[in-house]
């Protein structure tokens, strides 16, 4: 596999990402805000979160779905509640317009809230839980996405992937962060398992009758679980709820209709939950995080990882040497980028 | 079974569980609120949370931990935060204290914390998000316990059994509100089956050397699991976080150190997130809150159950006629009472 990478600095890479996004119609705050978020996946070597991306992005701005030049619209009028009206366009632009307030209400109450609402789902939640994280606070981010998954007992998908995402900051170290979906696989998981013909873990997913199969074509007509049964189900459910009905925005289900079988990224919402340690600790302050860091040495003491640790190690490896990426890819994106120009 | 249960008013029940609790020295608060909490869980046939539970109050007072008269102290000062001192007597009171304070402040600002410190466990946390909901607000729990748990990829418990509540308001129902623990399993479950001399299932513990054991003794000295794998093991960190280090209180390690092999309900803190969907919502609460209605018609119109859907029909059942009650265990607490008076 090594052969077939290559190892680009970040500033390069963030022009690339930058020039095939604006080339592509996108305001240069959309760039940039995607273009920002890209390559830190790609430097931590979540490649599917990495450059990879740009390609879907070009593939759902020119079905016109996503509107590339869209301007958030920030509502603090309410004391704890940010709310970011997306306008339809990507979410990362509204996350950063109104993560100032986010941050200002946290840290002046202790606890706050932002909406955000009408976006175009793109890239995991943990770069947005982390920034947050770095900036002192602690956080928790949640989106629905496409009725995919079926509630526990039932067999028909109700459910999105529903990913969680927490960061957790820490004084001498990155913060602790962890972001999962709540289904027991990725969709794109089982979609690679049927392209290379392999049959997918039991747990994964049930058939349009309802029985359990290893079968990646059943599975993606049937329906997908939930992690850890009733459990994740219950959880997942809550996702629903809170960064849907709660904010004003659409369902996974709600949102899959709004699609119309277009299969662009889900529009939906995201609910962010931010407290601040400062105002719950005061002076205190110091001393209750060492408890915390206890917690992670008897963790880490015994062999046992971290969420988000081996992202970690990537992040530090790679900051000498560059970005790896694979050959092909950055082919394909330098095509892409010179059919656009 | 049916032999052994007996039906006893709600109203009869609450005046001996609250006998027996003066009885025993607690305050008349302290009576009530733990009278009122194991008589609801009663009625739900939620037995382990029931009337049973008095008789390990009665063993958890007489050893000198908890303090049976203490006079909960709640600190408002925090614009979306309240901070309650149970100076290490009972949850219950507690929660009732600050409780008006966090429907005040969430109501305000849209969302806000409560933070409950240095009190003792008592009763599972539904009780208190459905109470939440009951009055229009989104509520979600977390309290640490005793490190019995082992994190993914470890062998040495860190974490306690760590359960997560939710609670969601519905206008024509009773709440959505489900409780569970982060443990694959309940501890006491793991105790049972070892009493009955049965094999535990897969996936609940591991020994001391980190083999998956069935062996219940064997388990009990190695380390339970969490349940849902990695998900499931950051979950319950961020419960140990959010729970503990964040609102100055203990992690479950330092919890069961403070017990010092006493074995009594573990003293820790619990967090408390309340969001009213008026502040979020506006006048499109009833549009929205809608939209959850028509999730929860997705899951039961294909015969899926919704969490706490089980406990609501025994709550209904259990309204004429009484609550079953064990005749064995209706004699013990009559005991109970006349020893103690």
């Amino acid at each position: 596999m090594s052969s077939d990478l290559e190892y680009i600095s970040a500033v390069d890479a963030r022009r690339l990402a930058t020039d095939i996004l604006l080339a592509l119609g996108l305001s240069s705050g959309h760039a940039d805000s995607i273009a920002r978020t890209v390559v830190l996946a790609q430097g931590d070597e979540c490649y599917s979160h990495g450059l990879w991306r740009l390609l879907g992005c070009v593939h759902t701005v020119r079905m016109g779905k996503v509107d590339s030049r869209a301007v958030p619209a920030v509502d603090s009028s309410a004391p704890g509640v940010v709310k970011v009206d997306a306008r339809y366009g990507y979410s990362l632009l509204a996350f950063r317009e109104g993560l100032p307030e986010l941050i200002g209400k946290a840290s002046r109450l202790g606890i706050a809230a932002m909406a955000i609402n009408r976006c175009y789902h793109f890239s995991a939640l943990w770069p947005e839980v982390e920034e947050i994280a770095e900036s002192g606070l602690v956080a928790l981010a949640m989106t629905p996405s496409h009725s995919w998954v079926a509630p526990a007992g039932g067999i028909r998908p109700v459910f999105g992937t529903n990913p969680l995402a927490f960061g957790w900051p820490r004084e001498a170290a990155h913060p602790f962060v962890f972001d999962f979906a709540t289904s027991a696989a990725a969709r794109g998981e089982i979609e690679l398992h049927g392209r290379a013909g392999k049959p997918i873990p039991k747990g994964w997913a049930i058939d349009s009758d309802g029985e359990e199969t290893t079968d990646a074509a059943r599975a993606l007509q049937g329906a997908m679980l939930t992690f850890g049964g009733h459990k994740g189900s219950a959880l997942s459910a809550m996702i629903e709820l809170m960064a849907g009905p709660l904010i004003a925005d659409m369902t996974s289900a709600e949102s899959m209709a709004f699609d119309g079988g277009a299969g662009a990224a889900p529009c939906h919402g995201e609910l962010i939950i931010a407290l601040d340690p400062k105002i719950f600790l005061g002076g205190g302050m110091g001393e209750h995080m060492r408890r915390a860091e206890n917690m992670f040495a008897a963790i880490t003491d015994q062999g046992a990882r971290l969420p988000s640790q081996r992202r970690y190690a990537a992040r530090a490896r790679n900051r000498e040497r560059g970005l790896p990426v694979q050959t092909a890819l950055l082919a394909e994106l330098r095509e892409t980028l010179a059919s656009l120009s």
